[in-house]
């Protein structure tokens, strides 16, 4: 390495009530120190902005550690190695991993919580690999597949339809045979679901009733629904579910910025009356199975049987604001975050 | 047929709201008609009263059709044959089924909602044929067995665990190898259920807290919850579930006299941190496997490694005032209405 790079790097300051502010967040700047054997540095090319990242701001038991304060705000990204004293990548690998929401990573090749896979972009750019080939599409294929076991002609419904995980859940059903009806915000998102991806049919709950629409459009009831809201959304598709429905719980988007108690499903109760079952999946479960659905998806994203929609904003800094476009529901498609060019 | 019988019978008048009251009810009087060729008349023992009978009186969809207005209340019970145009049934055979709340049933041998079937006192008491081998057995053996699947080892938790599915819950699991932990209301029934009943603990959750509780009795955290309550202490076990927890769906008779909406589990996102499963169920499902439930279970009663416990009310005319027992917790044991003598 030449003269020392220069990192900026988004610590956690505090941890939010509701919706994080600008204060919950710290921007520090400090060069970036010399790598020791073993060691690389990965320049930060895109970051995936989750909603499972406002659960990781939180104190108390997960499914993962909380973020620290003062630590770097975790996030998955995708980068390429500028510097490496390791020979498992090379100066010009791309990666896939928990970079965290900085400029560079810097650490041990092989550490755990990066986790670091090399990516191959001709197989898919760089921002699919954030998206159906990243974490959302592990979570939609494994969560649909292994939780949700949709039969073909069953009635798959998702909400966050236009969604990083949704696009990839309701595009797997529809090529396993399903009738899949998705569950979004507006017209737009509702016309892209339905006239890019496929679906049969999606639910504009900003300006409709959802019990209407799911009357209408699952004439023969719901046998999987993959929820990623929660709230009454939730409560709603409890209402229409058929005998042994699968409902597989894989986020709650609507309850995360919370300041009072989450709203449990009032009718859980049709569980019973229906013999059906709620299931909570955690992707990082199925790490040993990724290569599998990677290899799925890219055949069919390959074949023109899939799509794959990022919603890019453009900018390290704009980091805090990004964010939040997640919980108004404001990005179309998965959202990424770039911070350099590649 | 001599002189015609005399029969009683408690029909639905009206549909609670809240707990019944008696104007609910209407008791009607009236000679039994004659019978005709493959009619059998069954003269009532004893009734058995369940929780699920309050659902049973509401309106709309559900796992059955509900009781008609003027219609008499349904309930299981034991009955002995007193007249029989059918060679299905001689007179003097011992039957379970579908008798309703009168004193006597008349119809056609093989009606299918009343689906009696010949039952043996020489395997166990006439009572212990509502208890465990009866609706509340099948419904324990198999939401144990099929939905909650405990391995040896496992911690087992069952609310009203001193009631008519809670202790064949509890003493199945036992059975198996688990730790076991009862919830239920007050001393006296938690006693019976570890000093009669070898449970491991029980939490009395009228004289204490459920969560310190649980944090006491199941320092390995839980792995099946068996629910029969719902509500607050629903709430509570599912801050102690282990990953890949079972909860088991089988009722929620804290919900079921409400007046304003059910209380739906707020922790239900634990599912998802926990990658745990809450699953409906309902006994009728598996009426083609009762036998080999009734097998084991009255092998159990026989080697004297299990106990079935009833509440016996005496007179038929206490049928609405021994029904709100249940919903006050005041039965200790299975409850069961003596309509006669055998």
């Amino acid at each position: 390495m030449t003269a020392p790079l220069h990192n900026e790097q988004f610590r956690l300051a505090a941890r939010p009530v509701g919706l994080p502010k600008p204060g919950d967040w710290q921007l520090t700047s400090a060069p970036l120190r010399e790598i020791a054997d073993g060691e690389i540095v990965v320049k930060t090319l895109y970051l995936s902005l989750d909603p499972a990242m406002r659960g990781w701001m939180n104190e108390g038991k997960s499914y993962i550690r909380p973020v620290a304060i003062g630590e770097v705000m975790r996030a998955g990204g995708v980068g390429v190695v500028v510097a490496s004293r390791s020979p498992r990548f090379a100066v010009g690998a791309q990666l896939a991993g928990g970079i965290g929401v900085q400029r560079y990573w810097v650490g041990a090749a092989d550490d755990k919580s990066a986790a670091f896979v090399q990516i191959d972009t001709r197989m898919a750019p760089l921002t699919t690999w954030l998206n159906t080939l990243g974490m959302p599409g592990m979570t939609a294929y494994f969560g649909l597949l292994d939780v949700g076991q949709p039969k073909a002609g069953e009635t798959v419904v998702v909400s966050g339809a236009a969604g990083a995980v949704g696009q990839t859940v309701g595009q797997v059903a529809r090529l396993l045979g399903c009738r899949v009806v998705g569950i979004a915000g507006g017209k737009d998102k509702c016309d892209f679901v339905v006239n890019e991806l496929g679906f049969d049919a999606c639910i504009d709950y900003k300006n409709g009733n959802v019990r209407d629409g799911l009357k209408q459009h699952c004439p023969n009831g719901v046998d999987v629904y993959f929820d990623n809201v929660g709230g009454d959304i939730l409560d709603t598709v409890l209402t229409r579910i058929n005998m042994k429905a699968r409902i597989v719980i894989c986020g709650a988007i609507s309850q995360y910025n919370n300041t009072s108690a989450v709203k449990g499903p009032a009718n859980y109760l049709s569980l019973l009356v229906n013999r059906a079952r709620m299931e909570g999946m955690v992707v990082f479960d199925y790490a040993a199975r990724y290569q599998e659905a990677v290899a799925a998806l890219a055949n069919w994203l390959q074949a023109g049987s899939m799509k794959s929609r990022e919603d890019v904003v453009d900018g390290l800094e704009r980091f805090p604001d990004a964010l939040l476009m997640l919980f108004e529901g404001k990005n179309f498609g998965k959202l990424v975050l770039k911070v350099a060019d590649a």
